[in-house]
């Protein structure tokens, strides 16, 4: 029984990648464990037969048998709990690059949606270019952070994990806004995630979706 | 060896308990480990001996021999990990509270800071007021979700566990904001979690640390 994830029928980025359930997907990949899609439309993300899988009615949920979870965070963890290749072996590197994951989704990630998300709810009022400033200080005091720590290394502590994993898509929506410009360090990091196997596959088949509802491709 | 947690050294909510040293606190006073406290000021939170255990120069950290980590949730899953009562022993339950770690922090917690920063830092600007229905609207969509999902439940999935632990303390910064008047199922929810043995010793704990520092008490 493989299992089985939704995913937007529609991708509201057109493609590009910044929908959570690549997070799942490239996860999967990694692991090699093959996997199902259930697609969604809006209504149907919203309806209570998802919501019952997924209390706020959002993408991406992970079921197997017995199982049924939601947060792409927890699947993200439960995969790697599951499979070798995501977490290190050593308790004490594992529960490090747990850090890095709970780092990506709840001190990186919201100023970069709290941006992302002016920019396109705000971005006619009147007000939008003079909090500009404010929101973009917010996102590059984080990158500058985690430019710091990087430093020269390729990961995050260590070998590549779930971590890292994590930290990738939420720069990849940095990036799609253009706030990984003045960041090579970051922007570098975000090129050797994009570039590995896993990564391409998840990718494709998140676009493969896409260019069948659209008709492009 | 006690482990070792940092503190602000000064309260910036007068001891209200909103600050993330309750959250671990609280985690280690469910599963009866004692612990110390390292109290750190705002320019020392932001210096490099402080940084080499916290990228983002934030509290809380927490150090046992051979291991620092950051991260309020990822400190709190591995005390959850190294002692018993705050996940279940089923892999599957543990694998859905842990869902209910990542959605707190990542789902519920950052439509409840944005509002919270835009009443600090944007209250004199122009735009506050109008703005302000529109932040509230996240919130209280979050909010109306969640309750449904807790119905009349006493915790969110089975038995109280990490999850809800991370939950409450979200609420709690919701509450202490009014966020919670119309929501009196959460409500509830959280003067039972405040309601615990284990919350009242580390609230009176963090408490203590505002109160020897403002000479009140």
């Amino acid at each position: 029984m493989k299992p089985v994830i939704t995913a937007f029928r529609q991708s509201p980025d057109r493609g590009r990648g910044l929908a959570r359930d690549l997070r799942v997907r490239w996860a999967l990949e990694e692991v090699g464990q093959p996997y199902e899609v259930r697609l969604l439309t809006f209504e149907e993300m919203k309806a209570p037969a998802h919501r019952a899988l997924h209390p706020f009615g959002q993408i991406p949920t992970y079921e197997e048998p017995g199982l049924a979870l939601f947060e792409s965070g927890a699947i993200v963890l439960h995969i790697a709990g599951r499979h070798a290749g995501l977490l290190p072996a050593d308790p004490d590197a594992r529960a490090r690059a747990i850090a890095w994951m709970f780092a990506a989704l709840g001190t990186v990630e919201p100023p970069i949606v709290e941006r992302s998300m002016a920019a396109i709810l705000e971005r006619g009022e009147s007000w939008y270019e003079a909090r500009l400033p404010m929101l973009d200080a917010r996102v590059q005091a984080r990158l500058d952070e985690l430019a710091a720590q990087l430093g020269d290394a390729d990961w995050l502590d260590g070998p590549f994990s779930a971590g890292d994993l994590l930290m990738a898509t939420v720069l990849q929506r940095a990036k799609a806004a253009g706030l990984l410009d003045a960041h090579p360090t970051l922007a570098g990091y975000v090129a050797r995630a994009a570039a590995r196997p896993a990564f391409r596959r998840a990718f494709e088949a998140q676009l493969a979706v896409f260019t069948a509802a659209s008709g492009e491709g």
